[in-house]
């Protein structure tokens, strides 16, 4: 049995992950008959965003894994926990958590700086030669994390396609049901939210990485 | 096309909405090719509930409309808005926000009420002929709204059907990928994560609930 470790960033597309494409990950994942643990940072939210008028709370905390542990009903670990040689892949979903909390491109754009403990991770995955999947805005991460000439889609933006560009990616315009692939690094990308206008679409996305970082450890 | 209320009552399993059953609920309506307005009461959670630990968290509040809202990304009216008229039919996913924002039954059993909000929006739609689908713990509030003789299924769970029936209900044992249904009142139950061990158990259930919906609308 495959097992894949998902790193979530808490639970709300504004200041966690997105749940939909959380959920959707899993849903996948358990299709496949693949097991998963999931593991998301022991440390505060950047933001905590009233998803119904989309403003910050300022006055408001909450802890990134407390608040992911809805997502995974309880069933989840500290990021600090993850070790690459226990699993068999790695996948991100999006949502600005990823953006927000494992590293901080929401705010500090082709500056931003890769949390240590997802930094960690997601390099462990890459130097054992095991795939990750990377949906939506997570991406962005990938020039920090696996270096210059790094492939990967965050869709179609122009504005953060330049950005991974900036920080020394290869970006690739990638359609929602597309992925872009780096085939040397074993990281596969999806646009997910960054485009999908609905669930149907989202999955779509979804299932197609899923399916790819799945095939790698065939 | 067929329009759908969704009500949500949260966002997480331990004082809200399930997570992947209202994800799964939306995804298989959108699969239906219906299109979905979600709801949720505009007012304070019984419980906020650390998902990491499962204990309440005394000194916090949270609003059920605010956090359901991360589900639904921000897609979301107040429950008090609902009107029948403009749906076809009626879906709860579960969760314990079911049973303790939309009704008081976790804590006060068969003595419990259902909030007014939830009980208006219900009954709007049995009354006009159309059908509903409650899902996981939902149900549980059937013979509070649609009065005794209701057919229903929390699952196989003895002590909550046992309840179910004290509250005037005729309850009807299930596995988790059957569903109980009153044709009379147009209502339809299934045990979801009352019993599912795993996601694809939860969609089973969730997709069998669903589908008998719609078919009343056709």
């Amino acid at each position: 049995m495959k097992k894949i470790a998902v790193i979530l960033s808490g639970s709300g597309v504004f200041d966690g992950s997105e749940i939909h494409e959380a959920v959707l990950t899993l849903l996948a994942l358990a299709r496949a008959g693949a097991q998963v643990q999931c593991f998301a940072p022991d440390r505060p939210q950047m933001h905590v965003v009233n998803h119904l008028t989309g403003e910050v709370e300022a006055d408001d905390t909450r802890n990134i894994l407390v608040e992911a542990a809805r997502i995974a009903r309880g069933e989840i670990l500290p990021l600090s926990a993850l070790d690459a040689t226990e699993f068999d892949g790695l996948i991100l979903p999006g949502g600005f958590g990823a953006a927000k909390n494992l590293c901080d491109f929401a705010v500090a754009g082709t500056e931003c700086q890769v949390a240590d403990d997802m930094m960690l991770a997601a390099r462990q995955f890459i130097e054992a030669g095991k795939p990750s999947g990377y949906l939506c805005i997570a991406p962005i991460m990938l020039p920090k994390i696996a270096g210059k000439g790094v492939k990967g889609t965050i869709g179609t933006d122009g504005e953060t396609a330049q950005a991974f560009n900036l920080m020394g990616g290869e970006h690739r315009s990638c359609p929602v049901d597309q992925i872009a692939v780096d085939e040397a690094r074993k990281i596969v990308s999806s646009p997910a939210y960054m485009l999908a206008g609905n669930l149907l679409e989202a999955e779509a996305s979804i299932n197609a990485l899923v399916t790819r970082v799945l095939e790698w450890i065939d």
